[in-house]
């Protein structure tokens, strides 16, 4: 019997398998080649989130740029100043210098609240794996700790060699090989739910840590908002698919057992195999994000 | 006591730890932007690899194009009018329209001729993952069977829905997390040792499967060649680390178990992880490639 195919899979969605963009947990950046929507995870970064929304709303962010491409690991983004104390931008009112670690949160947090769904599939970096509100998760029972895995299209807050010296103006998103070595190591705070390509995509840096060597190669920050500063008609109406929902769980099975064109199935995935789907919202005129 | 770091253990290598490239089994292929340098690996490919010198003495390739980015997946290059009996550029003499699927190859060919070294981290995807002759490889004790394993920067060569369809001249690469649900199910004919940022940055294509909807989004190839058709002293001078060696084993280790920045080691590695270094060729002065 073929199997359906992810496609098919997504067509027989119901609507309640979707949910909308909470405005105040979303990011939009806005680049010369397009926007970039961000979906923060305060369940497993509160601090850092709360911050990240002061910066927003503070425009901290505005004319800033990307600063850091590193092939198969992240592109950065922040003050390219940020290292000089006389040049860096200041921080907004209601915007903390620095934060405590958010690198793992009481496994309890992931529980029934957050839907968390587990994969039965194998995983080396970790006792436990799978999903919770959209995001791909780690948990080790033994610490009684659960994190966010560092997946392509995750999002952290870069830090310095102290754990607590990192406050989500500087953030990052993994282009490559899910670096799963830095889980526990650095906050996560969210994923891109759209515009990646527009920071997969960039030139890598020529310096060390793929550091730009030359300002003019750094791609600029026209502006970055909370979607809860845009008015409501302007806000991107995208969906995102739940990761508790029996459609979530098809469409990873249809990645375990393929059919079509395999010739062969693995019969296992892994948390960072497959992307959680986002897809307009039906039924409504989606704005062109402002430019 | 602190752990040694990548860099302290690559400047410690002793020579007989590098191997120089095999000028059959190296293509050099000239972008605008500059030069991509794939090893091949015909204990692998046999097959595919006799028909890839074929294509390229045959200057097969030269004026043809990047055709195709998938973000987090793929980027393929080949004739635009391939699918285009009319118009596709026909093979040079020597080279086959098919092949037969080169998707694995009896275990005992990894065996110690080819220097395999298991893993002993644990994968969901194999029973045994490890490298040999500087590509990863997965193998099955059950089956007998060994395959090179799609990691970031491997090389495949695209195929239609039958498994004897591909020749070699419609390649691809892994620009983004390793899409090992293509494993034993496509040929994998080698690595991509220097350039990938090249072609891991290009713009996404449009269209489905990221094709480009536009002709003139393409990057156009200038020519690829066999190293051993270049004069020997304008051949690169590359140095390829040899995944049989003690440095190679200590490089896996200092990622399995961090120090500096890091404040948790995941004690674990993949066989996608990391990536075999190359270095140019010590007292050698290393000739620009030809542009």
């Amino acid at each position: 019997v073929p199997k359906k195919s992810a496609q098919e899979i997504l067509a027989a969605s119901p609507a309640s398998d979707w949910r909308g963009l909470d405005p105040e947990n979303t990011l939009l950046m806005e680049l010369a080649s397009g926007p970039v929507l961000i979906e923060l995870a305060p369940r497993f970064a509160p601090a850092h989130v709360a911050n990240i929304r002061a910066l927003a709303r503070g425009g901290y962010w505005n004319g800033l740029a990307v600063v850091r491409v590193q092939d198969n690991f992240v592109t950065q983004w922040g003050d390219p100043d940020g290292d000089d104390a006389a040049k860096a931008r200041p921080l907004p009112a209601g915007a903390a210098p620095k934060l405590p670690a958010e690198f793992s949160v009481p496994i309890d947090r992931i529980g029934k609240t957050a839907g968390f769904t587990k994969l039965p599939d194998v995983d080396g970096w970790a006792p436990r794996t799978g999903f919770a509100e959209g995001f791909p998760v780690a948990a080790d029972p033994q610490t009684g700790q659960a994190w966010l895995t560092h997946c392509y299209g995750m999002v952290g807050a870069g830090r310095g060699d102290a754990v607590d010296s990192s406050n989500g103006a500087e953030l990052y998103v993994v282009i490559g090989q899910a670096p799963r070595g830095l889980d526990l190591n650095i906050t996560v705070v969210g994923r891109v739910l759209k515009g990646m390509e527009l920071l997969s995509a960039l030139p890598r840096g020529a310096a060390a840590m793929g550091f730009y060597d030359k300002p003019e190669q750094r791609t600029a920050i026209q502006r970055v908002r909370l979607l809860a500063e845009l008015p409501p008609a302007e806000r991107p109406a995208l969906q995102v698919l739940k990761t508790e929902s029996a459609t979530w769980a098809q469409l990873l099975d249809a990645r375990r057992y393929r059919g079509g064109w395999f010739v062969h199935s693995p019969g296992h995935i892994e948390v960072c195999s497959a992307t959680v789907p986002t897809r307009p919202t039906p039924g409504m005129t989606t704005q062109p994000p402002p430019r």
